[in-house]
């Protein structure tokens, strides 16, 4: 068993706002990031899959497809986008980093070819915070 | 002459939008970062000053007090903001990483002290976009 | 479950020196880092946590909250400190990243909220140097 | 048990290339890095042992003792290197990051003392590509 | 006037080697970086380009098409490449990361639009090795 | 003229305190800093030098003899190190970055060959904390 992981950027613009919440309590829970008129990030996320190496290759798998997978099944969803608004598979959930990373887990758990085990996702929010998800059961 | 940098951290969202032309227009000309629902990024500010090396304290100028002057003056304007509608600044401009850059040497030029020379504005966009700004006559 | 962690900075100086050795074999052992003068390190902390997303913040734990814990009960013992003359943690043990590392733990383990669940220290030394404590039972 | 990693990095060249292929499916599989007259890179190495800390030293093991380890067992083999033409024990498998990581596991397994145990090689071929191996059974 | 700088990597082999030296001087002059086999890195190369605001964009450049320029002029001669073998800009050269700058700054000179003042290459060979150029007359 | 940049990294203790003001003020002006029993750093140092490229080696000047320099005639004086007691060059004045910065370049100047013009000290205290030095006529 071998890890592989590759990293990609990008950029989004989200706010921490619950509807249920009147904005006196979004602000008290959220702070500076419930500001009705949104902040960004500039994230980082790595995509770790695990399985063997296959002889021919030397590769448990070609990094170069994981990475168009990553692009096409996810950042093309995220990149320079509205977490609040225009993601498909945020909908009704808080634009946190945890559930973002739970997300991304889910999309590309879907469109990854079956040969390729998905291990872990990590995400940076800013360079002082991440979160890392291993899928539901662990 | 030695030469004093101090850097700091903020999150901020934006669009490239020029109001004056058309959405096709803005799309053609700056792509993704047109998006009307915004995008964001986790900016890095670099604040360089110069000056001579006072005998008592070693110092240029003590770094923390940098610091809070950055905070005070330029943070508390900027960070988890909305840069094309929150910041007095940027009213009337482009919200590029340029025209942030500018705007924030002239604030930080108002409110540094007088025997503090404010020498650079350094300011990554991302990790591999970055603009420096050493004042108007160079 | 989802992974959450917070990265701090902080610095300190200490010596590696077993008062039970005379000073020759401190040296023998320790090489430079022996030195009874002491030297010092910016010393990068990342505490990881673990549990379930709450569904009304998004959150694991509020990763602010956590910061400030970190701060209160951790950097305020050891930050800008001598680690083997001024940190009750400390006290009997030899100042490695190793024991620091372990001290940290036990001591976020005692101040941490009940619904927190400690998983992960991990101290760098130097960019080229970390230790990583998961606990007792592991 | 605690964890204690030293990070170290060398250069070298590589084709990835198998010889059982023509030319063509050879470009087809690995694109540019087929190329016939090589390419390198820097990789960054991580290494990762775990045991107990020694109550004398406080430590796990002597950090520069390891990092003199890698350096005379692995570095020396493959710094600097071709590692498809000068690097035994990648002889007759791909020259992949995957293989580079194993073998390296491989080989400081045989000359780490008896009473370390190797946990991990993380192995960086680019910034955003790295591969962790754990060893066999796990 | 303000400065905007653009970040790019790539990946090449190369040997220090000069042919009107025998092998015996090259090995003293050169140590491990002439070895006939080759060796190679992952160079992050730094552009950086200066002007006013265009006040439409907000921009000095649109940094998307400095990149894109970078790329079909640059970095398609020389990433994963041979940089002894395969350059044409460093035939008759040592391959050097001094003259990979030059060479590097010659050909963007050549190639980059008239509004666009070039002010400097930066080039990393190793994270603890970089060069600077800034044209022949400064 | 090209620009030829090497990187070191050593850790040392500190303190700020001005013997001739009394503790009360040192705490005053100095705050953590001035805590007597010492802190620490790792400090980063970058050596840049400027000339011509060698036709022969097609080198500024080889960047192996550069870091054997800075080792052996600053790195030895400093690395882990007490910089109030241990360090000749500091003896008399305030350990503080901006004097170690130009203690650093005063040394240097005394020991680079002739053909060797320094250009630039930079010096990081922290990660968000750095001084540069060119000299006393600039």
């Amino acid at each position: 068993m071998i890890y592989l992981t590759r990293i990609e950027h990008f950029n989004a613009a989200h706010k921490l706002f619950n509807p249920e919440w009147d904005k006196e309590k979004n602000e008290m829970i959220f702070g500076k990031c419930a500001n009705e008129n949104w902040h960004g990030h500039n994230y980082e996320l790595q995509v770790t899959i695990k399985g063997e190496v296959n002889e021919g290759t030397g590769f448990l798998f070609d990094v170069k497809q994981l990475s168009l997978l990553i692009k096409e099944y996810v950042l093309e969803e995220i990149d320079h986008k509205n977490l609040n608004l225009e993601v498909d598979f945020l909908k009704g959930k808080m634009c946190s980093t945890e559930n973002l990373a739970i997300g991304i887990w889910n999309r590309l758990k879907m469109y990854l070819p079956s040969e390729v085990i998905l291990h872990k996702i990590k995400l940076y929010e800013t360079p002082r915070i991440f979160v890392e998800y291993f899928g539901e059961i662990k």
